[in-house]
């Protein structure tokens, strides 16, 4: 065998999400990309806000030497300063630099901090549906992942939380914004989580960790809040990115924020830091720090999501589809008209209409349509929607 | 404990390192920057070539949508093209777009080539001495490694690699120009290497990887030319960065080169598209992926290295030091006039020296001492290296 044994089979594994890809690529060279109607990648299409431009000239005039080299594994000092005033006003608690590791990305801050905390079987809770990628990330740092139900409308049950604690637990791992459903945990839930981690941690005798991962943060509707995961316990470690707020996905810059009044934090610092290094990312890309430290706060037309999200709501419950409008994010998660996820997803391919089944995200009896894509294109989707919410009862 | 137990290990294993940062720390506010000679840490001080600044405005000012989304997770297709063209006149065989994966640098690239070939436990055989990341590279995939010695002038030693060789052998990885010696491997060295990797690769019933680590290919002195890993062996993975050809070690921008006639390649290429991927990389960062790709082939001025390395070579010599003179990368690897390298760092310190002790790099007796900084420092500092010696003599 060429490649490890793991990895032949992860790769069998993501086959089905693969089959997607290629079917949608067999779709588009037979009936053209115009008439084939692919909601399966959460790409954000809007462009980054217009003076990221402007920003990016400056930086390329500024004569400083030594702008392209190597920095502090965490990032430049005065690019986390930046970052750690944000926080602050973001979060709630006073952030300084040392609290800010830059990364690659949120899927960097992720891996950084999961290699930091995580011994050889170690276990992390995460609430489902989740994004794919966490079995990866714990698989990469000899985790074990435990799936707890969320209630039915996605929201957090932490009794089902508490039912998957064990001695092993060292953290549970939430995304909210929620990919693939779109809900925001509220600041009642997030209070209960924290007691409950403080619990186990005192059980366990040694830190249980609440891990968040917040790319979707500004991509939120009605006038939604998404509470701090900062205000009710110290071990919280924080990744996101600018992937989506200011559109800059394939750019890989983000970072993580390390609760400030985390007990013995020059140890956690210092393994987060190492880890930012020996992972090989060794530090997140040095021209877009710069840039991002400048656009803190900003972010794309939210308005734009949101009326794509009204129109598609609307549109899928005229022809019959049972979903929750989804607070945050650009995913919606309607149900399946039938239990087989993957079977349905199969009759929407018919219709030319590209979705992810609901099991990829650990989340069967579903499927995940995004909606960042032009208006026209969920528009011109919704007759096929009908035609295969009709083949399905059929 | 609130990291895992193996980093709060790593980062007491790394102390030592981490004294001489913080002891240069000290001297620099003791005496002032200006006074401190920090031959301490490989970061490429010239400016990248002119023109990366006109190519930079010119993809700001591309009015393209999407350039700063995703993409697929090898890179942009017409980027690999350009790096495969460029492959193919430097290292010999044809390579297409799909023998290219575009990394975070040079480290992206091995980790995600030693992911993607290493069962639990397998062993990868490296020179020594060598770059100290690959410790933890290993480490973090799991892998065993296993330190060849190489001969006085830190030429590749076959039989000593030979001697290392078990069922569980699952590649070499080499750097040449290396870190920390400068050191360039010789074609008929790379020619008895690959037929060692076949030999093994029989009896052992599976492919051994010839891992090649290439960031300073470019860097080279007196004509000197870095031979082809691909010429005579079809198992290798050549991984490099724009880290010090174009001075953009802060940017992560690299790629992993595979042998185009690699068997079972499309197994090979899934496995490491994957873990570019679930390493949480996700891709190389987009917008320097086109701005190298424009600059194929360039280099910073390598005369301004070279004449940096005859005047420390010239000074250490006449203040009675002996070392190899390096024929590529900008590291000197003299012997330490004691046995005991971390001692005589410390005696170089007393003279506001900064130098990395050889057991950082598996090549205890000896120390590193870096020549990408102004020529001025060095001339300063040959006075302190000449003290240093007598007093390590008396």
């Amino acid at each position: 065998m060429p490649v490890a044994k793991k990895i032949a089979s992860f790769i069998g594994r993501s086959s089905f999400i693969r089959e997607m890809f290629e079917a949608g690529a067999r779709l588009k060279a037979e009936f053209g990309a115009e008439n084939v109607y692919d909601f399966s990648l959460g790409n954000p299409d809007l462009e980054p806000p217009a003076d990221f431009k402007t920003v990016l000239r400056e930086l390329i005039d500024d004569p400083t030497r030594g702008r392209h080299g190597y920095m502090p594994n965490s990032g430049w000092p005065d690019v986390r300063a930046a970052v750690a005033d944000y926080a602050t006003t973001e979060y709630g608690p006073k952030f300084s630099a040392d609290d800010i590791i830059m990364t690659v990305g949120a899927g960097g801050a992720l891996n950084v901090a999961l290699k930091t905390i995580l011994d050889p079987g170690d276990e992390v809770i995460v609430p489902r549906p989740y994004f794919v990628e966490y079995d990866f990330y714990l698989d990469n740092h000899n985790g074990v992942i435990k799936r707890a139900d969320t209630n039915p409308d996605f929201t957090l049950d932490l009794d089902a939380i508490a039912a998957q604690a064990t001695a092993k637990t060292r953290g549970v791992l939430i995304n909210s914004p929620n990919n693939p459903t779109g809900v925001v945990y509220s600041e009642d839930d997030l209070r209960g989580l924290s007691g409950l981690l403080a619990d186990l941690s005192r059980k366990n005798g040694r830190p249980v960790y609440l891990i968040s991962d917040e790319p979707y943060r500004k991509i939120v509707y009605d006038g939604v809040q998404v509470p701090s995961v900062f205000m009710h316990y110290p071990y919280v470690l924080c990744g996101t990115s600018y992937s989506k707020d200011l559109s800059l996905a394939g750019e890989r810059i983000g970072y993580l924020a390390v609760h400030p009044e985390i007990p013995d934090k020059a140890l956690v610092l210092g393994g987060l830091v190492l880890n930012n290094r020996i992972l090989g990312y060794v530090n997140a890309p040095g021209l877009m720090q710069r840039a991002v430290a400048r656009l803190q706060g900003r972010c794309v037309d939210v308005g734009i999501y949101k009326k794509r999200r009204d129109r598609f709501v609307q549109g899928l419950r005229e022809a019959g589809y049972e979903l929750t409008v989804p607070q945050g994010a650009f995913y919606l998660f309607p149900r399946s008209p039938i239990e087989d996820d993957v079977a349905f997803v199969r009759l929407l391919q018919k219709e030319n209409i590209l979705a992810v089944p609901g099991s990829g995200f650990a989340g069967p009896g579903y499927f995940r349509l995004i909606y960042c894509v032009d208006e026209a294109v969920i528009e011109k989707s919704l007759p096929g929607f009908k035609r295969a919410m009709e083949a399905a009862k059929a």
